[in-house]
């Protein structure tokens, strides 16, 4: 599965390239505003990656969860933490969020093995 | 609009006991189980409230935005932090999210003036 | 509150009939197969009633929410039957469903206040 | 109802401008975009109208909606036009879709009334 | 195919085990309610799982509608019942149902298939 | 990728026939409403082929943003009105279609590259 996050990664950073090379300035300014959210303001960047990460996973995108579980790790932020997170996007969410928690935590699995090495 | 909040929160408590006085185990337990996530845990209440409160807006129900709003003034986030909640909702959630933002800022609004007085 | 159910039955029955009265093909034939769809087939009426019910929950919709609560008291579905649908909707939904539940429930007793006249 | 969509369009405005007067760059910037999305590109502002509207409904958002059938009404989108947008929205959203059909069409003969004045 | 189902319901168990191992109480008694929801209650689990169906059809959950079906077949619903479920799905969700649908009957005719052997 | 969008076509085509062969007369009137849908009305196929695609990105469903972006194109719907209308969809739907926007130019990419042939 490590080939599955690299794919998933080197596709992101391709596409994200390819459509801020379009000549559309709403859709390029958006990507600027996504960016400046999880800039530090009140919360730091750590928070708002949590905040990121629990919005996702109600709103059940895999690519979304995916990314904010990395810049969760890369924050910081704890297994035991990212459970808890977990646990509240699965409340509020409900058990339809449970596929993409079993992919989520697949996920975390691949990148605590990685970090192992 | 103050009594709008109180009678939110009048009708908030009393239809819960109604629902808690049926004799269903698994509506009883869950009930249990939406308490119980929001407890101390690896994350601090105050950070589960924020959590809640931008999963609640990126599924845009109004009710559940008033209560984690009101939870995280408990807890002691600023307005500020409010704001950078807000804005990942936003972000997260897209325009569709506004309508709610709106409400919201005017429930925080009426908090902030009664605790004025 | 018995006069808000009787607007939302008469603001139903009026606005469905302006919009059928529209020469619109698409919309008049959506309106006819969603009449059919509740309809005896393999399932009986009762039951596609209980479906419509949980769905309408899911989905968070309101008064698809109180037509279908009406429509499963019609076809005889008891109140401990109601709660056991409501109780799939909350697990598979979550939390956010919540404030659909209470005013659910609180459209049911008013129906059965009725019904004890 | 003249006075509720006086109610909304005023409340709309005034918490636009409050939530504009906060010091939060990324809140600030999402309104840039958000105007910008819908001023002309390729396409024309009277199809990109047509297109919020048609999300709008999907996504079952009330307000936005309103705002939508208003501005479109202002681009010289005809009855006809917006009942084929329902259609479309209607089908691809499902029966869910239904009752805010019936606020958009209340709203719509509200429109046209005061027009015919 | 019989290999992804395979391959589905391996990850399935082997994550639902690796979640229930954290010690998380929120998620493990999450867990809990969602198996006992199913369970014989005012309503026989036959029609639970019904109910549980067309909730993961209407919410566009893959995994879920797959867990389903296969617990109707396990009910004893029949194929015909199945799709009078299908049909309240897609009328209530609309045509975004359609690709999940077509994946739900491609699954069916997969089960139908190992038991026909 | 090339055939993964010959795969996507063969199994849509194969799966809504094998759908349309069972005797259910809800989904069979569903899938003739979806259809009439998109015929020409008060709008023309092209407009209603793009509102199509605007409602299919906000809903997040990928068949169907592939399904309507083939359409698009078949109207001759340019590069440049497809971006506008990814920007509507970005804008109204949030950072959660980011994922779905990147599929969906990568399908325009494959298809533009099979037409310069």
């Amino acid at each position: 599965m490590g080939s599955r996050l690299e794919e998933f990664q080197e596709f992101r950073s391709r596409m994200n390239q390819r459509i801020l090379d379009v000549d559309n300035r709403a859709i390029k300014r958006f990507f600027g505003v996504d960016t400046l959210t999880y800039e530090a303001g009140a919360l730091d960047p750590r928070t708002k990656e949590m905040l990121g990460l629990v919005a996702s996973m109600v709103l059940r995108c895999d690519d979304c969860i995916s990314y904010h579980v990395i810049e969760c790790k890369k924050e910081g932020v704890t297994d035991a933490e990212l459970f808890d997170i977990f646990s509240v996007a699965l409340v509020v969410g409900g058990s339809i969020v449970i596929p993409h928690l079993r992919r989520a935590v697949a996920l975390l699995d691949e990148l605590n093995a990685q970090e192992a090495k």
